[in-house]
């Protein structure tokens, strides 16, 4: 279990507020460039939560495993960083 | 005015449920790196609406302006594009 | 055929000089995250280049198919544009 | 000191003649797409190369962290890891 902060949770409550916005403004026939623009607002305030839950999980889930002393719980821990790199690239 | 295509408003209210998902995987205190590979999956939907919105609009708004033979709606046309290329990259 | 600016090739001729920093850094067996970090630098650097050859594309090809009346050569450009940005997305 | 696979150099050594290719596109005044379209080469080539040096200190350095059993040492790569996201996804 990991408990997220309220402000992460804030923030994805903000971000569902702004998807509501894009779809309001697809039915309103607004401009392209202007819903696509309002689209890049929203992939950078996920950015920013992807940090924050990143921050959040290094210094709960991987310092947990860090002061359990178990090698093979940090190994994990790691190789799930690695392999989330690579969706993060994509 | 721009008609959006059903299609492409339907992809965006799947991605506010997808959203609507994240916030209750954070409230359910489920593990971070599900929540940020979850993430990831709203990012690529993010993506695709992206794509066929473009799409749109070369084919509706961009090919009026072509059609319209008003080198200055053309030119404004092809600015907005290219500075959408910088915000699409950041 | 188009001309491109001795800054744009000034800027390239640059990032091949900092692959080859990364090269010796890997040679010298440098530490990752600073190997990797210089390779954030060079796909800044890449960013920069991409954002001057399109501006110089717009100002250039683009313009003078506008230029030409030919719907064709613009309709063209136009999906041009939009397949890159699929590609730049990726 | 961290030792890099032949591989991961050979892999760099191919993009900086790939950035020269480049350099030679523009010098032959390449139409601006094709020369975009290769640089979007590049910086996939430069993406796998990252992940290939990041799953090398994973096994190596982060590795040896886990093996000394020192946790402010394992805090250090975690905290380095989180840092390169947000480098990363800029």
């Amino acid at each position: 279990m990991s408990a997220h902060s309220p402000k992460t949770i804030n923030r994805l409550k903000r971000i569902e507020g702004q998807v509501r916005g894009i779809i309001k403004m697809l039915e309103d026939e607004r401009y392209c460039i202007d819903v696509l623009t309002q689209m890049q607002a929203v992939k950078s305030a996920m950015a920013r939560a992807e940090s924050e839950i990143l921050k959040d999980h290094a210094a709960g889930c991987v310092n947990a495993a860090i002061q359990s002393g178990d090698e093979t719980a940090q190994r994990e821990k790691v190789a799930e960083l690695v392999d989330l790199f690579d969706k993060l690239k994509r």
